[in-house]
């Protein structure tokens, strides 16, 4: 194993780490906050201790398939570690099992808060606490894939091991390009958002926090309320900006090259597009009765539909308050997904697409059992490997989730709250239901259910088998 | 397709039902019952019916795979049609969906009542609910392929439609003699547990019912409030005698003919009792200080794991207020089931064995990706067409799964509810949580719900497939 690469990237993502801490360092002078001291800090900490991580230039810097999933995985955990220090320093929030919780679930893009009064804390710790879901949402080691020049072909590795979906494709032949297209993307459309959040009249700090934290298909919400009091124009703004975090990449990428047949044949695009809009109008039928009026309808449902399809997690309602069938179709988006290439959570789209086709291909085998049945996706056959890295990862899925479960059952919720818990940390989405509701939060259970949870939201944004793969005894042996 | 020899065996099944519901009849002239005219009308007409489905002989009885799936789903679709027409003439359940949905809890051993008081049915009516159980344990196919003579190699498809478990095999290389073999095993089992039953005090009439019932793995019980009032002893021997039932009934194949070692070192066989006893051990810890001793709790945590994930669902007491550490335990038992070949629904613990083992091997490729990796099974090699038909299976099962839960859903009850109806009736097993917990039923869904329960159960009995062939428009169209 390629331990000296290892130790040098994650150098890397700490130096990175240090720089983006400036953020919020950045905020603490604007408003003038002494908490501004402890970010600082930690800001200079985490450059130092990156820098001294990087003295040793590695060897070689070619590494396999688990030399990436194994950085991506320990700069996952290095990242969220060091990004927790200044809440516990600023005593904003001081005990660690919950500060590491409130990292890792920015990170991960999850968006599930144990704190109970979010508008208590310093707009530098919200700042940061917002910006962790950009830097989560694409990626810190796309990011450094764009920026840091990388000899050798193996860097698809790690994108590869960080980069959401079934089969992760290069957009250009060089993986330093895709990483920047990917990024440049990732800027504008942030951008894009945050122009169109103060044209309806939101402060510079809420809509810089409200675009970064849709941008990363997050949901950190920065009043308790989550979106609640805003106008309908701004909720508009951010289902549609939600919706747009939610679609593959690579859509945009045809766009932009001028291939928008290409973009528009997408099946998963399309499949993403086709639930949400039925999802949405089943949902308006059956809250219509209960709200003010059809348009007031029309926005909750559109608003939840993406909040939770796009594993974002904001609410403008306690839609644990609506009837079973919605609630029922929102439990059911939240394992669906976004797309994959997106910067949402979930099983993704695509993969329910294969599976799909995978059983109607078996019944076909079952009534023509001599003939040859493929699969095919956007008109090309999908590779025997992916459709079985689907089924593994599915299998992965149930055995995890049905692991927390039970572990986290032992805290004595009810089940509604600990499936709805699991489902919301494992496919980064935020809140679940009942005690785990929009209007409630993470910080009722137990430091173990807590830590299962984390590791929930790890797993679940790494797609399992990067972190899986730490608890297999022969990655530690040395050795190649 | 060979339409001829489809009607040619519905008609042998619908003569099997007539000359079955002789049963009820003899219990009516036993309690001297006039509901017992009811039953014999039903016969008759069954078995005349059935006799001129069989006038007309097939040109050749081959068939094929498709052939087999088809003839299994229709077959208990006929089956449970005709078994429920007693209950509708004798006004005991006066309304078709609910009889239907009786009737097919019934054959597919699921045991989920719609019946609030089962105490007020007549002697006749018990024993006949009770007796579809047993039927439709085994099967009626394999029963068939036991009595009559049949030509022509290609019956295996029957078998393997109807028995539940991701390789069908053969005991020995006569598919009747393994079809009588295992029909031998279940009647001599079944006529034990009988002699035990007396032994501990029951009258006849409650043991026959009882030992018919565990036997099939179904579930309905006789009292309202099922087992709760029996002695431990017979709570005991009901444990003791679901647990063999749930066992791969070719491990009692191998004890029969001394081969002892290889029964004991099915990895199955051995997955199954680990998990019955961590589960009990661990409910026993969770439910000790509610119980009166720790006999008591014992007794329940026992009785109430072999019910459940033999997916026979008897009840000593109402599991509902149990605990939610106990209760999730319970959820999860009801997905995993008992063993492949044996009476008991479920996914099964040999496709769970397969998954967990995929999942181990998935690792180790990331670890060494040029290795070749094997999955084995009691030593020997998974055949690589095993392994996708259980991911598969795992596929289809969700989505069906999944959509079921949204269509129950629509009858606006809550979460827990819901999906325990589903996992309860699509596992076979009974009684779920909340509203159709141990001590309620399922007469509060709407007929539309019930119709898609009813669906479950037998897409849950025939595992999915040959239920699901029927709405495959190719199947209806003529030819090959």
């Amino acid at each position: 194993m390629n331990r000296s690469v290892i130790q040098y990237i994650l150098g890397y993502v700490l130096m990175i780490e240090g720089i983006l801490l400036g953020i919020p360092c950045l905020t603490a002078l604007i408003y003038w906050e002494k908490e501004g001291f402890c970010y600082l800090g930690v800001a200079i900490f985490c450059f130092l201790v990156g820098r001294l991580m990087r003295c040793k230039k590695p060897n070689n810097d070619i590494f396999y398939l688990k030399e990436g999933c194994l950085t991506t995985a320990l700069s996952w955990i290095f990242l969220s570690f060091f990004g927790c220090l200044p809440f516990i320093l600023t005593k904003e929030i001081p005990f660690l099992p919950d500060a590491l919780f409130e990292t890792i679930s920015g990170f991960t893009t999850t968006g599930a808060s144990i704190l109970s009064d979010v508008e208590s804390l310093s707009h530098c710790s919200i700042m940061w606490r917002s910006f962790t879901h950009w830097i989560g949402g694409m990626g810190v080691l796309v990011f450094l894939l764009a920026i840091i020049p990388m000899s050798g072909g193996s860097h698809i590795n790690l994108m590869r091991a960080e980069s959401p979906g079934p089969s992760v494709g290069k957009l250009v032949p060089k993986v330093k390009a895709t990483a920047q297209i990917l990024y440049l993307i990732y800027f504008v459309l942030t951008i894009v958002e945050f122009v169109f959040l103060l044209l309806g009249g939101m402060s510079v700090f809420d809509a810089i926090n409200t675009s970064v934290a849709t941008a990363g298909t997050g949901g950190f919400g920065i009043y308790n309320d989550s979106l609640a009091n805003f106008s309908p124009y701004i909720q508009w703004v951010v289902t549609i900006f939600m919706i747009l975090f939610g679609v593959n990449f690579n859509a945009y990428y045809f766009i932009i090259y001028k291939q928008l047949g290409k973009a528009l044949k997408m099946e998963e695009v399309k499949g993403y597009f086709i639930i949400i809009a039925v999802s949405t109008g089943i949902i308006f039928i059956n809250i219509l009765h209960s709200c003010a009026n059809a348009f007031d309808a029309l926005t909750h449902s559109a608003f939840q539909v993406a909040s939770i399809i796009t594993t974002t997690g904001f609410s403008t309602t306690d839609f644990n308050m609506w009837p079973e069938t919605s609630k029922t179709i929102l439990v059911l988006l939240m394992f669906i997904g976004a797309c994959a290439g997106s910067t949402g959570g979930g099983i993704k789209v695509s993969r329910f697409i294969i599976m799909i086709k995978t059983v109607i291909k078996e019944l076909r085998c079952y009534i023509h059992p001599k003939s040859i049945q493929k699969i095919n996706m956007d008109e090309k056959p999908v590779a025997h490997e992916v459709v079985r890295s689907v089924n593994v990862y599915l299998i992965t899925f149930i055995a995890l989730f049905v692991g927390s479960i039970f572990l986290v059952s032992l805290d004595g919720k009810d089940l509604t709250t600990n499936f709805t818990a699991v489902a919301a940390t494992l496919n980064n989405i935020g809140p679940g239901l009942n005690l785990v509701g929009p209007t409630e939060n993470f910080g009722l259970f137990s430091p173990l259910s807590k830590f299962v949870l984390m590791f929930d939201m790890l797993a679940g944004r790494l797609e399992l088998f990067p972190l899986l793969i730490l608890f297999h005894p022969s990655v530690w042996k040395e050795g190649k």
